[in-house]
């Protein structure tokens, strides 16, 4: 890569995270025309467009490049600041990580009582579908991301976590009233959870059940947070797939029961991050390590 | 509005739902230049460019207007199809609904258990913040919002649902820790929680109660699940701004203390729905307005 000045770099980022040329130039307290001169040279330098000028702008493929080197670059600089002791009272390290609903919802939150008080980090959790983080990621929004794919994002390394079991379950209530036959039968016509459009485990789940290519009922509410999903099984609202963890006490108590003990699905899970050298990070992947491997399934 | 061939409508509908044309095509069971001939005869006839070819397609300000008309058409048409006992077995009427996060972890969930068994529905929630839900329903992708705003989105008709009371809380290691001294002191320096950056309700406590201009500390934690807020303040995380029926049992054991008693904040919140005489739609509105007074205050 030709060598990128590195003001044009920031400011590419501050036009990125800011959405106008105008808000970008009162962030760095310079002109607009100043931001709009940085932003064209760095064009120029390397060859390709970088934004699309949209309201807010968007970075093109190229300029998603630049500016997840440019997060990179802030990053490693904080950590450098923070080592020399340069940082300010009150400054901690922002380590932005995507995670998926159902992790969020079961063993991560024990991620932020895990980390240690030093160094000192802010986390930024974005809530994202597992097949999507990896997106996240190869925009640079985050540097860490809980995914559902093996495959490294450029300029990451990945670890596996474990597996997380889903129970096919119901309210007892509702498996009298609807599968009281044939499972199977059941299974395509019976009202199920959704957790939203691109929501795909119980369809799945019946596609191979059945050795077939229609996948649960059309008769489908889409609840989009883990606990209101939960809570919209037990209510009788229809069936779903349910992290074991939180079916758990509910299949005890027999307010759940399972459908199909035999077949629970289990979802793979994978820890991708920058390839940084960055305390904080490797402090918060300590901390996702030991919680995945306190619950997921090896 | 010039008569709108149906048709047309109900392509521009698809393409905008299917996000291409060829998709589009495959879910009308119809070749992709004549989705492309419909498109192009109903933006004639409207005289508009209804369609932002990307990819995926997007509406422009115009295309949501039609696409809008479309959704209302469809709603329509399967209310009367379904009073004249035309739907097929399993077929149910789809009510989406946009919903904030701390209404759906609170009292929404009671509406998903109040709906009655008839009219057959299925629920299709969308989890968007309450400042935002009033943009769904403004392009036509939500039938019914939860909203912040009492200004009706045009076509709509909006009653008020009662406010939802915030309390400003901490565990109480972190308020000993943190919040020794003066309470307006630290509460600009202690770490906060954030549901995500469009959070601005701690930062207006914080304004409010200094009667100043900047807001909460900058060591701010990201965490966008309202369970995960709650888990993260009770693990000492941050302070954070919690609806009065999460943190009741937490204040009752001890596992939260209110940082400052005497200033409740209260989010009015309201119901906004299409202005269509659907029996499903009535039978939601009467499932939200009980659970809401249940819980809410007035």
């Amino acid at each position: 890569m030709t060598e990128l000045p590195l003001d044009q770099v920031r400011t590419l980022l501050a036009v990125v995270d800011e959405g106008t040329f105008d808000a970008a130039a009162a962030a760095l307290h310079v002109t607009p025309s100043a931001v709009s001169q940085r932003v064209k040279a760095l064009e120029q330098r390397t060859g390709r467009v970088l934004l699309v000028r949209t309201k807010p702008v968007r970075p093109t493929e190229s300029g998603e490049v630049v500016v997840r080197f440019a997060r990179q670059l802030a990053r490693l600089e904080r950590d450098a600041r923070a080592e020399l002791g340069l940082s300010g009272a009150g400054e901690a390290t922002r380590v932005s990580v995507a995670v998926n609903a159902d992790s969020l919802a079961t063993w991560f939150l024990e991620v932020l009582t895990r980390v240690p008080q030093e160094p000192r980090l802010c986390f930024e959790l974005r809530r994202e579908d597992e097949s999507r983080t990896a997106t996240l990621l190869r925009e640079g929004l985050v540097m860490a991301a809980v995914t559902s794919s093996p495959d490294a994002v450029a300029g990451c390394s990945v670890r596996s976590l474990g597996r997380m079991r889903y129970l096919a379950a119901a309210s007892p209530e509702f498996a009298e009233r609807h599968l009281g036959g044939s499972l199977r039968e059941a299974l395509v016509r019976a009202p199920v959870m959704a957790f939203d459009r691109s929501d795909d485990l119980q369809d799945a789940f019946v596609r191979r059940l059945l050795h077939s290519r229609t996948g649960a009922s059309a008769v489908r509410h889409h609840v989009p947070t883990s606990e209101g999903f939960l809570a919209s099984v037990v209510a009788g609202l229809g069936w779903g797939l349910i992290p074991e963890t939180q079916a758990e006490p509910y299949l005890a108590d027999g307010r759940l029961v399972q459908l199909a003990p035999d077949r629970p699905v289990d979802v793979p899970l994978y820890w991708q991050q920058w390839k940084l050298d960055s305390p904080a990070l490797v402090a918060v992947t300590e901390a996702v390590t030991a919680a995945a491997s306190g619950t997921l399934r090896r």
